[in-house]
C-alpha cells in the first residue's frame, strides 16, 4: 500500500482509504482534481482532497440526486445539471425515456477528462442527448433563455468554485430558469459536519424564499463524511410526497427502475423522513 | 493531539479520530475496553479497537434499537437487554412508562464501569427498575424461566464474545424467552462492510426461521463504519408497520417522544425502507 488517502472533517475526524496508485493529479485553474486506484472502492476521485465519488459507491449519490427530481416531474424533457462533471448524474437522468435534452454545465473540463479516462463506467458521454458546456454555473443560469423542467445542482463542497451554489442569488436564478412545474434537487452536505451548517441553512432559507415546495432528504453515502448526506428538493408546483408522484415512481420501477441499486418506491418517501436533530438545523 | 485513533474496515478503509487523552484502558478476560477523550465527539468507547459509542452520537443507536421495539409492543413491561453495558439502551427503554423491569445481561463488568466513570450521561444505572447481571447472554436465555415482552440484542461486532449473538441457536432461545406478542431488536452491522455479510445473513435466516415477522431496518450512525447501520426486528405477533403501531408511536411522540433527537413517527416507518443492494444481501 503506497499511501493512505485521508480526508478530515469535524476537527480531527477523518476518512482514510488505502491507495495503490495515483492515476490522475492536476492542479486546474479552479481546484486540484485527483483519481486514485484503491483496493476496495475501485477508482476514487477527489477534488481539493475531498472525496467526490468512487466507482463502487457512486450509484447511491447519482440515483438519489437524479431520480427524486426526474420522477417528481410528470414529464421531464429538458434537464440542466450544474456541475456533475463525472457524468454519473447525467447517466441516471438519461434513463428517463421522456428526457430529450440534457445540458451539463461543468466549470472544470479536467473533471470530465479524469472521469472519461479513469471511471469509464460512470458517464454516458456518447449519448447524443447530452450537451457538455464548460462554464460557470451561476453565469449560465443568469443568461440562459430556454427553460428547464429539472435542474440538478451537483456541485462540490461549499469551498472553492462551488461556493456560489449555496447562495440565495443562485436559487432565485434557478427558479427563473425552471418551467412552471419545474423541479430542482441539489447536494447540501452532511448534517453532522458542523462547519457546513451555515451553508445548509443558507440553501434552505434560499429555497424557502424562492419556491412553494422545499424539503430536505437524506441518503447513506459511505465515503462522504459521516455517511449521512443531505439533499435539497424544491419546486414551484410539485409536492414530491403527493400520491401522484408516488404512483409515477411505482410505474417507473416496473421499467428501468428494477435495475437501480438504491432508489426505489419506499426509498423515495423514506428519504424525506428527518431525525429531530436534522430538522433543528434547518428550522 | 497526542495520537489518532484508527479503526479499519473493508481492507484499508478506516475511520480516524483525534484523541486528546486515554481515560480508560483495560484488557478484560473477554476483550480490550478503552475510553478516549476526543476533540469533537466527547468521550468515545472502543472494544477491541472498534467504536462502540461516543457521547455525541450515541443517541442515534440507542433510540433506534430501543424505541422501534418498545413502541411496536402494545404494553412492554419486562425487557431483557443482552449486552448494552454502556447503559444507553436501558436509559431509552426506561423512558417508556409501561416498563416495570429491565434485565441487562452484560458479559463484561468493565464496560459498565468504564461507562459509569467516563460517560456519566449515557446510563441510568440508579434507576430501581434496572437490574444489571454479569453473565453470558446465550447461557442466560437458555436458563431464564420468566418471559419478556421485549428483548434487545445490543452486542458488539461478530468477533470475540459477541459471536454467539449472530447464530440460529441464540435466536431460537430468544423466541422461547419472549411472550406471545414479544418483540426483538438487535444490531446487525453495516451492509457496506463485506466481511460481515455472512453474519448479517445468518441473523436474518435465523429470525426468518424463528419468527413470523422479521425485517431489517437502518440508521445513520456517523462513527460506525460507512455510517449505514442495520438492525433486525423480529416478532411472533406484531408487524412494526401496522397502523396500530404507527398510531402508538404518534401517541408516544406527544409525551416523552418530543425530547428524542433521532427517532420519530416518520423515522419509525422510513427506517424499514431498504435500498435494492441491501435487500440483495438478505434475500
Amino acid at each position: 500500500m503506497p499511501f493512505q488517502y485521508l480526508e478530515h472533517y469535524n476537527g480531527t475526524t477523518g476518512l482514510t482509504v488505502g491507495v495503490n496508485k495515483v492515476l490522475f493529479s492536476e492542479q486546474t485553474p479552479y481546484q486540484k482534481v485527483e483519481v486514485f486506484e484503491t483496493d476496495t472502492w475501485g477508482n476514487l476521485m477527489t477534488i481539493d482532497g475531498m472525496v467526490m465519488l468512487s466507482e463502487k459507491d457512486e450509484f447511491v449519490y447519482h440515483e438519489m440526486i437524479a431520480h427524486v427530481a426526474c420522477f417528481s416531474h410528470p414529464n421531464p424533457k429538458r434537464v440542466l445539471i450544474i456541475g456533475g462533471g463525472d457524468g454519473g448524474t447525467a447517466r441516471e437522468v438519461l434513463k428517463h425515456p421522456s428526457v430529450e435534452h440534457v445540458d451539463m454545465v461543468e466549470i472544470d473540463e479536467a473533471v470530465v477528462r479524469a472521469s472519461k479516462l479513469h471511471m469509464p463506467g460512470v458517464g454516458d458521454f456518447d449519448n447524443p442527448k447530452l450537451h457538455v458546456l464548460y462554464e460557470n454555473g451561476l453565469t449560465f443560469v443568469d443568461h440562459v433563455d430556454q427553460k428547464y423542467d429539472v435542474i440538478i445542482i451537483d456541485g462540490s463542497d461549499p469551498v472553492g468554485p462551488a461556493v456560489d451554489l449555496f447562495k440565495q442569488e443562485f436559487y432565485d436564478k434557478c427558479r427563473d430558469a425552471l418551467t412552471e412545474d419545474g423541479v430542482l434537487t441539489g447536494q447540501t452536505e452532511s448534517p453532522w459536519v458542523h462547519g457546513y451548517h451555515e451553508s445548509i441553512q443558507s440553501v434552505f432559507r434560499s429555497v424557502d424564499n424562492a419556491f412553494s415546495h422545499s424539503r430536505m432528504y437524506l441518503a447513506f453515502i459511505p465515503l462522504y463524511p459521516t455517511g449521512m448526506w443531505s439533499m435539497v428538493y424544491a419546486s414551484k408546483g410539485i409536492d414530491p410526497l403527493s400520491q401522484e408522484v408516488k404512483d409515477r415512481v411505482a410505474k417507473g420501477m416496473q421499467t428501468f427502475g428494477q435495475h437501480l441499486r438504491y432508489y426505489n418506491v419506499e426509498i423515495h418517501t423514506a428519504a424525506f423522513a428527518l431525525p429531530g436533530f436534522v430538522k433543528d438545523i434547518i428550522s
